[in-house]
């Protein structure tokens, strides 16, 4: 080897161990440093004893239904296709403990309460409905019939949820049905499979199930291609052979019986429906190829909330979630700063009434949490449910099927950065400063696809100590085939679809505990008064002024939509802050509602929590729900009629409080709703928010602060913001400056 | 050298291949592919006629300065100390030309409008304001006199702003009489220095220039620091040496020369305040250090927005933008698809009622524009203000300076991932799909601290054809020294501090064009409607109806705050769409206003635009604004009154048609608006709908659609969210699963 080779090979050496070097120092420097992981501890811990609240898990689901099933003398099945004749185990549940137990356990001054389930048998071999508390689990050995107890009546077995059992006969009665008209089926319907739609409820009375059926063209968006096809089939009877069709309707036209009509279709007096394909314009394939990403969420330092079980711990915030398979998301022992604020947050009932000159949609009025809400809370989709980052959760549920199913990140957990300023100040006039904080909080999510509808159901809770519940519709409308007079019931949004008006409402409990349980209901606004002008006597002025009142029962603090309403609505507690004012959190509500099913209908009483607003009542444990299973079915005897809960007209001062929040919008369809509705726009929600609870706005203390001082605008010490660019994880992200000083004119000086 | 180094040096150099090698594929696979590039070419082009709204340019402000100053008979100061008996070049801002030469231009069927300035200069030597037209820019050659045309009336001098240079004299005016009160400056106020902070309207009837002033303690957030001083300034005369103080308020009680205060403090007849030390509650200042960042956006394939000079392109969406320098930010000639939808969106007034029992604000009405709403638009901060990664703008403007003055980056625009989805459905009853898609807008933004209060503005662009106008309030409240009395006004929010009630109104212009100019005004609600159930005769049922109107006159379309209003409002084009209806927009209003100001009371013209949710006028040219720049100081002979617009109550059907829209909220301070009121739940606005416009959702072609079939669920054949954790930039992404089709019972089989 020659000396040439030898300096060749040590150049090589030095240039590979100094690219080498080069690299590294890229990769340090270049590979962003973000990281699942959290860069600082949380602030509180997490508590075991919001177990009290979780829904069970797979295993309890299972320790249930053995244990109901040992029941001999209960004869009850748990086969999904069960004969409505049969009786069936349809529903386990959390069965939620007395909230006076449940705080003595929280709040270290009583023993854990016993945990038990709720379970639904439909009775087919008795005629009727019983609802049972099993317990203690995890090795039940009792179950309590509280039917009587709960709902004060029998529960008739019409009261009860169609069952996939049920839908097995009625698809089978229904393809018999359609069977028979073989050339209807086939000059008008292309001789394609069609699928039913149902109305709700199912009658005029008390003990009908009577179901106008729809026939829809069978595409994933079926609700958007009605052929113009309805039957009225009873189904009343417990054994499906006894099932019969009582009423048709076609192209507009009715007929007693499928007879009837094939008759007078094949004697050339009805209207015929032709045949035309249909493109299918409910499609959801995207028209175009995916593009260009649109912008995204990371976390640049690992999340800042913590999950564990169903507690969730997010800077002061923390809580307790749960996905009730009848009701839906929920939320208790909200506490902000280790202080409870909300003992329970969630959502009660989603209700629709529509309007239509068809059979089909004229009667409908919808009550989904009768055929459970949190049940149709699938997976959600990672980067369009919720960001792609988020804390997705799986869930159990056992409704209507013969084993516990596991339904997997169904709820999501995330910090948004909803990309404005939570709070900000420019000051300019005397002094230059820059004062501010990003609104960045947790957004606990669920989405229900319940048939044609998905509701965004979102809980979110602010670093300024609100707490909002809000509610977004999308999906498919329901629509009907268009004949005369239709239009007097919404408007045509493709070929020979009616897309029926209707009204969405939404009903929310909010238990607040502002300090404790003993709470008031105060109202707030302002009036113009007529004052002297102090220092010019004789001249007056109008000048507002806050009007101040506390409301002392249950039905004066029922507040109906259509009144006028003090502003601002408070639940407060007598305890005050530092500037002697009570602690309160304000109610605030937003809606778009249209108007509410007039109270001469049998059937408003199975809503008739939707007549207010908000209502106060005074908490009982068994005024739990607002609706009830059994309220779609029986809708002329409601199992829970809200309005009895403020009949006995109770004092709420200084009592547990529970505010019933209504919400919703007035949907007038349109030809944007094809294919789907969209979300912006079509929501309400409420905000929870702190109204002289604390002394000052929480968020001071939040370290999302950022304070820019005039002569030393890029400096780290008070903006993390500033550092960013070089510090973190951060896509080529720009440099920060600041120049917002340049330019200020001094008004004084 | 021997074989053993020779061997070690070539393992050596091998080795260090080998590193490098394994480095650079480590870089090349973990540094981010992130990109400030847009990966796919945008879908319009850029217009250059967008111009003809531009603001004008430093240049433009310029020529247009130098050329007033050189009509020597105008008599025209520009010094930002000119006396108040000079004549001022106060204003410089574009000139809007009419809106059909512009309407001609931009669809080719015209010359470019003359570029032309407004030009206000306040005549101290005569008395009088004039308004001028002055061009052609670049190279001005006249100027007209307007003020007659555009207010059917002389502008009294005493209608003016009050200008730095007026400040100036306003402030050694103060200071002399605070010098004068050596004692009790000492004893109640420990011999700090004192700011001051105005009451408008400056009097109770024209001509009036009396200006109570409350002083606050010189601290960054002064406005909530008030002393219990406040002062009654008489600046009506031009000569500042003709000033006087007419009252007093010290410590709630009033006396009439500051000769009395001090006589009958000493005599000790006047309820002391005695001076305590205030810790600084209004510090905006972080208690806590910057700990790890919340989540933040990042364009993983760069920009899907491009901003040219005043034009901006996203998507489907372009349109121009501006900020004036009195009414705020606007945007012009609104496309989706190339069709204009709204000829111009923009901010009109922000105005505030206050109640209290002293004097410093019980007569408060402020009108903000009346001192200039865009003039207040500083820089916004990266990554509070605005997503860090969003596209800033700086600005010029001339009002109040010497010369024009750059306002660096005081508008923003950016993409904003809603972290929600804009729509999907999740299929299970019969088929199993899911299709989505998230919703990601456009965000046009800027935030102006006017004084106390900052309101931040925004102008969002969704995919869905929607437009949304925003504001939101933050920033300091408004106080007064608590006295006996005050809690009839609001709430005490610290030591001796009362939060004064008061309302937000704010007042957007929207002049949507559908389909060119020629549009109706449309309501849509809902009754119930007893109908007969078709196929049960004799029995009945309360049904909901489509009801619809055409509203025929100004007045018909002036719609109360007060009054039952139907609950959609569209503004339509006779054209319809594919299936036959009117093609509409909606103007959906989320107000949650307090009372209006009665209008018994004078000022009330001066802010009648206030009565109406929504009013409806005729477009003229000479009707730009509803509100002016001399409506604060001549309250009482307001130069715009906006109720005049509609008292002749011309027809608006079939006309260009003007939507002007109000909303805002009640605000009854309390302890957390301590120091700054937190944007959530404190703002409103108005979102632009296609109704019936389009035949179907335009999101259906986005390519941000995502389309999740049973079988294929991690296919990235309609969903990039599938590919995103593989192939983009992406700091540690989970990747994509899908499960969702598990668990989902089949109802019908």
């Amino acid at each position: 080897m020659n000396s040439l080779v030898k300096w060749t090979l040590l150049v090589l050496v030095l240039v590979s161990v100094l690219v080498n070097m080069i690299l590294i120092g890229m990769i340090s420097s270049r590979v962003p440093a973000c990281s699942t992981q959290r860069v600082h501890p949380l602030k509180g811990k997490h508590d075991e004893r919001s177990r009290v609240f979780a829904d069970l898990t797979s295993e309890e689901y299972l320790q249930v239904q053995q244990y109901m099933v040992q029941q001999k003398d209960l004869g009850i099945r748990t086969r999904q296709l069960t004969k409505p004749s049969d009786n069936f185990l349809f529903l386990i549940e959390l069965s939620m403990p007395r909230k006076a137990d449940v705080l003595a356990y929280l709040d270290g001054l009583g023993p854990e309460p016993v945990r038990e389930a709720t379970v639904v048998v439909f009775y087919g071999s008795k005629g009727h409905i019983k609802e049972y508390v099993v317990g203690p689990l995890p090795k039940p050995t009792y179950h309590k019939d509280v039917t009587k107890m709960k709902y004060k009546t029998e529960l008739p077995i019409t009261a009860r949820t169609v069952t996939v059992g049920e839908y097995h006969f009625l698809t089978k009665f229904l393809k018999d049905q359609l069977s028979k008209m073989g050339d209807i089926i086939k000059e008008s319907f292309g001789n394609k499979t069609l699928n039913p739609f149902e109305q709700m409820p199912r009658g005029i009375q008390s003990g009908d199930r009577k179901t106008w059926v729809s026939l829809f063209r069978n595409f994933s968006g079926m609700y958007i291609h009605p052929v113009g096809l309805e039957m009225l089939i009873n189904h009343e009877s417990l054994n499906a052979s006894y099932w019969t069709v009582e009423k048709l309707l076609y192209n507009g036209q009715y007929f007693d019986t499928v007879e009837e009509l094939k008759q007078k279709y094949a004697a050339g007096s009805v209207k015929r429906i032709v045949y035309k394909e249909a493109t299918e314009y409910d499609s959801l394939i995207p028209k175009n190829k995916p593009l260009q990403l649109s912008p995204m969420q990371f976390y640049a330092e690992g999340k800042r909330f913590s999950v564990s079980g169903n507690h969730v711990l997010y800077l002061d915030w923390s809580f307790a979630f749960g996905l009730s398979t009848l009701t839906g998301m929920r939320v208790f022992d909200v506490r902000f700063k280790g202080e409870r604020i909300v003992y329970e947050l969630s959502v009660q009932e989603a209700m629709s009434v529509y309007g239509s000159v068809t059979p089909g949609m004229i009667l409908t009025k919808f009550l989904d949490s009768s055929i459970g809400i949190g049940r149709f809370a699938h997976e959600l989709v990672r980067g369009i449910d919720c960001p792609h980052q988020a804390t997705y959760v799986t869930m159990y549920r056992y409704i209507d099927v013969p084993k516990p199913v596991r339904f997997k990140n169904s709820i999501c957990i995330f910090e948004h950065n909803f990309g404005q300023p939570l709070r900000r100040h420019f000051s300019d006039f005397f002094s230059n400063g820059y004062g501010g904080m990003v609104n960045s909080a947790l957004v606990l999510r669920t989405i229900t696809a319940i048939g044609n509808y998905d509701y965004m159901w979102d809980f979110i809770f602010y670093q300024s100590g609100s707490v909002e519940a809000k509610v977004h519709a999308t999906g498919y409308i329901s629509s009907s085939y268009l004949v005369d007079g239709s239009l007097k019931h919404g408007h045509q949004v493709a070929e020979k679809v009616l897309g029926n008006i209707h009204t969405h409402f939404i009903n929310f409990k909010v238990d607040l505990d502002v300090l404790g349980v003993k709470n008031v209901f105060q109202t707030k606004d302002m009036e113009f008064v007529n004052v002297t002008v102090p220092w010019l006597p004789g001249r007056y002025a109008m000048v507002p002024q806050l009007v101040e009142k506390q409301l002392k029962s249950e039905q004066e603090a029922a507040l109906r939509h259509d009144a006028k309403t003090p502003r601002y609505l408070h639940i407060a507690s007598n305890k005050t802050n530092a500037w002697g004012h009570q602690r309160s959190y304000r109610l605030q509500v937003l809606s778009f509602t249209g108007d509410h099913l007039p109270e001469s209908q049998t059937e408003e009483r199975a809503m008739s929590w939707a007549r207010y607003k908000v209502a106060i009542t005074k908490h009982k444990d068994l005024e739990q729900t607002s609706s009830s299973l059994y309220n779609q079915n029986n809708m002329w005897k409601a199992a829970v009629d809200f309005s009895s809960y403020i009949q006995d007209n109770e004092s709420i001062e200084n009592e547990d409080l529970v505010a019933w929040v209504t919400t919703g919008f007035l949907h007038i369809p349109h030809a944007e709703d094809i294919p789907n509705t969209v979300t912006v726009g079509n929501g309400g929600g409420v905000l929870l928010r702190p109204h002289n609870y604390f002394d000052q706005d929480p968020s001071i203390h939040s370290a999302d602060g950022v304070y820019i001082k005039s002569g030393a605008e890029e400096s780290c010490e008070n903006n993390r913001m500033a550092c960013v660019a070089k510090e973190s994880c951060s896509p080529l992200l720009e440099p920060f400056t600041y120049n917002g000083f340049e330019g200020v004119i001094k008004f004084h000086d």
